[in-house]
């Protein structure tokens, strides 16, 4: 079998299917394919066009003069298995089958038969009945909706709507995505492959996995204890209520599981679990780009005095302890800020305060040893607060993770370039604190996250 | 006393201690009531200018020829009272007082003595140490940031910054408010007082409040009940834990109360309660717009199977009844919808579903006694939404809930639209159902949601 690494830095990349109509996915794909900025040769396959967005088209698989690194088939399913066969006289290591038709509604003979065609061909195939695959580093986008932003996160998705959802927050957060896979009826790669492949992949730090189930559960554990934490994982798995799992098992006709074990599993394993979609993009992005604080000490300094409220009781009621602040520590800060600012935990600036504040606040508290991170909370509209935390996070160990809200425009623009930098930035106390929990649920080693940098030039906002 | 109404249907409005200085607060507020298209008359007021922002600049307030109603209030706490005398001498109905330096600070006196100032010319009085408030239906922005969305949602709030996040969400998403007020220190005007006034302002559908104590309970309780759901109220207030609620009373420096005895009260009185500010938005977004359903009884009709499992688990987890279809209605939708369809509920058209598919299966399962509403999952991107969704609410009188996600442009035209014509769209499964549950938690009176109308002209995305 070829590797998952020959499939997604595919050179040429054929869409058997392209169509000249916009309305059919056989456009869509090969329009994404071309407008993602893809470098490799691209060949659309249709025997009744002579060219679709300005490609030559070609009217089988077979006329395309030499190999072909990754087929792309959107054909009714009869048509599959001689398609395959043509991939094979290509040398095409990767097939990604969008088409339905297969063991989701009851053809499993048709689905066997194209996977032994595959297998003595030793292609390997992504669904079918998928909504393919996005690979930004090759800006690669063989699939839909169109996302371009390059960035920390793989998402491995049993659904195309929620994997898209995850592309679509992180391109317009200027957060970014390493990839995104459909797993569609995971025919031959299913989520195990896919997490092999991306915890060695550089472009990746973290795995976001949308899942109904695992399939091979022994092998599933043996893989994500092998890659012992140095990626982390997070899932959502629904399927929690007995409603959930028989909607689960019939979106995908297969055993959901019993949601108790694969809870214990997680735990065991440091997988950390999401409850909904909106946590699995929160607990993503910060897996992906913080570190795990050395300990669950938080110091609170925000400008919003209600958003500092909210956040203690979130963090109370998730185990994360709001300290009491040392009487030096007091003493130091009293010092050195307005009479106005109230020196407790949450820290309040109050309303008029400046970004310099903020910056004097953690240079002051980052020596004292009770404090292991801070939450930065700029509840108003504070130019330059990208910039000091930015220098803040060259001159502390000590992470500082960011909430940023009901700031206006200023808001937007700060954001913006914190993205930018990689420095997330969440939009309300609770999912800051939220993400904190996951980042601290996490096991310790992660992937040089410290020296991950982003290049301005592939990403897309 | 002027009534409230006054205060918020000012003809005139000064600026004491507007300022040509982009960067102060003085200049802001200017420039937002300005921009924001107020057509009543301006008056800037600052010794040492003579325009600010093209308009005349007056010396002081008692410079201005005739009467002032509304006059925002910017100029140390020190001098205020003397602001104040002006204002009464100008027959002033209110007063917005942003500066700080009152009670918050220990200035009980200064505070005291501004309120009796206020009282003798019976000047309404909003503040001081607030963020001022913003009132769309006479585009009268005397706050930050500059908001325009004329929407049903009248935000009552203790955090300037939970206010301005909520408003930034209801005009980045179409949804528009009806007012904002930030509620400072309450000298004067406190929640209660505004309850009862946006309880009978016809621009306002639903009142979402965010308070960290209320001061007097007797009243609240009253006021609340007399107005029986009519216009539903969505609460957060945090100081859950022990050390929020310490939280709580260093920023207002007020007694918050415990928690419990809150949490009955709004059950008693049917006051959804919301945990977050996420929860805060999405319930008064849903409780604006939508009618509560007659039951509990829900049908999900959705294009992705993967969300439809994750709603299946929230509706479960949170009392909602994912209804098993009768046979009737299966064969019926048998008969109509194609084969490769998942007729169940939830209920997969799957992923080529387009408009009419959704059209005709609630066409067909709204005759269906056993369903009270319906959740439509759009999660593709499908153009026509926004079309049979408002189709289908003329057709039927059950609540029809939307959800759209992963839908890329189309999916950002189709939300768009619904929210211009004032159908909900909810980001994600989860929370559209939750959403639902706090639309069934309410009472069942509520204020004529059903002909409520936006003018476009008056709404800006």
């Amino acid at each position: 079998m070829n590797s998952l690494k020959s499939v997604f830095s595919a050179r040429s990349v054929a869409v058997v299917g392209a169509s000249p109509n916009p309305e059919k996915t056989g456009h869509t794909i090969l329009k994404n394919i071309v407008e993602g900025g893809y470098q490799g040769s691209i060949y659309p396959i249709n025997p009744k066009a002579d060219t679709i967005l300005g490609l030559n088209c070609y009217p089988s698989l077979s006329a395309v003069p030499g190999d072909v690194d990754l087929v792309v088939v959107v054909v009714p399913s009869q048509a599959v298995p001689g398609v395959m066969d043509e991939a094979g006289a290509k040398s095409a290591k990767g097939a990604v089958i969008i088409s339905g038709g297969f063991r989701e509604t009851g053809n499993n003979q048709l689905e066997a038969e194209v996977l032994d065609i595959a297998a003595k061909h030793q292609i390997r195939v992504i669904g079918p009945n998928c909504q393919g695959f996005n690979y930004t580093p090759q800006k690669l986008c063989a699939s839909w909706p169109l996302v371009k932003a390059q960035g920390p996160i793989a998402v491995i998705s049993q659904s195309g709507t929620v994997g898209a959802t995850m592309e679509m927050w992180a391109e317009s957060e200027n957060i970014g995505i390493s990839a995104f896979v459909a797993l569609g009826n995971k025919s031959d790669v299913n989520e195990i492959d896919l997490i092999e492949f991306f915890a060695a992949d550089s472009n990746t730090k973290v795995i976001s996995l949308y899942i109904e189930g695992v399939k091979n559960g022994s092998r599933f554990m043996q893989t994500v204890s092998e890659i012992g934490g140095s990626t982390p994982i997070v899932v959502l798995k629904p399927g929690r209520t007995e409603k959930g799992r028989k909607a689960a098992e019939s979106h995908t006709k297969s055993i959901a599981g019993m949601d108790q074990i694969f809870d214990a599993v997680c735990k065991q394993l440091g997988i950390i679990r999401a409850n909904d979609i909106t946590e699995l993009y929160d607990y993503s992005k910060a897996l992906g780009l913080l570190k795990k604080p050395t300990g669950n000490n938080m110091l609170v300094v925000t400008s919003s005095g209600g958003s500092g409220v909210i956040a203690t009781d979130m963090a109370e009621e998730n185990g994360i302890n709001v300290i009491g602040l040392s009487d030096e520590l007091k003493r130091e800060l009293r010092a050195t800020l307005p009479d106005h600012c109230v020196v407790s935990n949450p820290l309040d600036l109050t309303g008029d305060a400046t970004a310099d504040r903020y910056k004097k606040t953690v240079q002051i508290a980052a020596k004292d040893d009770n404090v292991d991170f801070f939450l930065l909370i700029f509840g108003d509209p504070i130019p330059g607060a990208f910039e000091i935390v930015q220098e803040l996070k060259q001159e502390t160990s000590k992470e500082i993770v960011v909430c940023y809200l009901g700031g206006g425009e200023v808001e937007k623009e700060e954001v913006q370039k914190m993205h930018q930098h990689g420095i997330p930035a969440f939009p309300t106390p609770e999912r800051a604190v939220k993400a904190v929990k996951a980042l601290l649920s996490t096991k310790n080693a992660t992937k040089g996250v410290n020296n991950f940098e982003f290049s301005n030039s592939s990403r897309v906002g």
